[in-house]
């Protein structure tokens, strides 16, 4: 049987792979790198020289191919089709990938960023795969350090405080509103710096983008002071690279607090 | 200067550690690990372990103490300020521990459960003592994979589905009702398996206890089905090892789904 192991690599720096994760690496015939086009290859660049530190060349087969284009101008409603479109296009390479470049007895592997659970879709594609039933593999997953903890690792504090809650959500839905019933939030996938619409209230930001490489940059305080110096970084450090990874905890203080 | 690092160690399995937690346990001098008394005796040796695993014999100090116990029995309203006192305790201890046992130039490290970011009280109380001013030190803090990450890559699974968002709670929280805004929630610190009150409703359970520890049980679900499994599980496993740490992610299916 087919064996196909998806592995959270940690959210850019290679010291934040696990033991479990170097492990499994190093027991895995064939590796799947999809890369999304030009201006991320620094981020298929960084898996290479990951599994160059870790794997003996020649004990290994590097498989790479190129992830369809997500079709963004479908805006609000439309977002989650088109989701789901980007996902079956995706299953298709997959499937493809694995049936031709996986021997019945080998087993693969697909990096992912951070952890596996937030934000990838890797898992849902590959239960897809199996529905249809063209190919068939066993799976398992290795958890990651997602971005989520690097970030408030490297600003020193908590997701949540003493017995309160913290939401993880996107950029697209901190746009529609604070969430309900918490005062922690989490934001990732903000391509529109969804915080400047709270510049006015009571909270804090931890921001950090590039996390773990080293680009990483790191701001925070009180939002009214840290938003427009995180706009600046934000837009400096796009220029200069030409794309941008960052996320962001907002802390709100609880009136009268 | 003295230097303080707080690991994050995973959730319970030795291979989560990550190689920067490995770097950093082996360039530290002094270890404080802190009992929360018999019951989770199994937890200590656990960390001892991972030391014996990864750093030669001879070459760090451990420093034993004893954890205050927590007033448990104040309950609703009190809890945070049970808490505070709680943490203010052992504020008092870390403070001599880190004055008394650590060398001007030396470094310490805490070990922490599944990720230091997640229902830990360490940054807070080094927070403290740092404010008393009583020691001085610096600090930094290691990721770990934390018990959620544990736990949703056993069950091969994400946290939120597509584009959505995730809320982390506790027991208590969700005893006192589904959280707003939010269909995918995962509890942490629940006594009292405050999933039973939604067992009528259309939500998927993920629960796992013991999760990446030779003890490790499973089990998943519509909670209809489920709930009563899990409540068996996990009386008999409580009542097997005398303790039981457990988490798990509900799952509610919108309406119409
Ligand atoms: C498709 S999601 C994948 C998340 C990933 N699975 C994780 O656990 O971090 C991509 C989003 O994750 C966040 N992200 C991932 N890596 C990051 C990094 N190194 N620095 C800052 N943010 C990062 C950003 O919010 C980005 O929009
Ligand atoms: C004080 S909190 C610490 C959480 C920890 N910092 C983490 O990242 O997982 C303790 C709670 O974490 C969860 N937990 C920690 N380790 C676990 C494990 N190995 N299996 C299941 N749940 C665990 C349980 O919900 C427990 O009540």
């Amino acid at each position: 049987m087919r064996k196909i192991h998806v592995i959270g690599i940690g959210a850019g720096d290679p010291e934040q792979l696990t033991l479990q994760a170097v492990r499994v690496l190093r027991g895995t015939d064939v590796f799947f790198l999809l890369d999304k086009g030009e201006v991320k290859s620094d981020l298929t660049q960084l898996r290479r020289d990951m599994l160059d530190a870790h794997i003996p060349e020649g004990t290994y087969r590097l498989v790479e191919a190129r992830d369809p284009e997500r079709d963004r101008k479908a805006g609000g409603a439309a977002y989650s089709p088109a989701v789901g479109d980007w996902r079956s296009a995706r299953a298709e390479i997959y499937e493809r990938l694995i049936a031709e470049e996986l021997g019945e007895d080998e087993s693969g592997a697909f990096l992912v960023w951070g952890d596996p659970s937030l934000y990838d879709s890797t898992l849902g594609i590959l239960e897809e795969i199996l529905e249809r039933g063209a190919v068939a593999f066993e799976y398992d997953v290795v958890p990651g350090i997602s971005s989520v903890s690097a970030l408030v690792a490297r600003h020193r504090t908590g997701l949540n405080r003493v017995a309160g809650p913290v939401q993880i959500t996107t950029g697209r839905r901190l746009s529609e509103g604070f969430p309900d019933g918490v005062d922690d939030v989490v934001v990732m996938l903000d391509a529109h710096q969804a915080f400047r619409r709270y510049a006015d209230q009571d909270i804090d930001i931890y921001w950090g983008a590039y996390l773990g490489t080293p680009d990483e940059i790191l701001a925070s305080g009180p939002i009214a002071e840290a938003a427009p110096r995180i706009e600046r970084l934000r837009a400096e450090a796009r220029e200069r690279k030409g794309w941008i990874m960052d996320t962001y905890l907002l802390r709100r203080h609880p009136k009268g607090e």
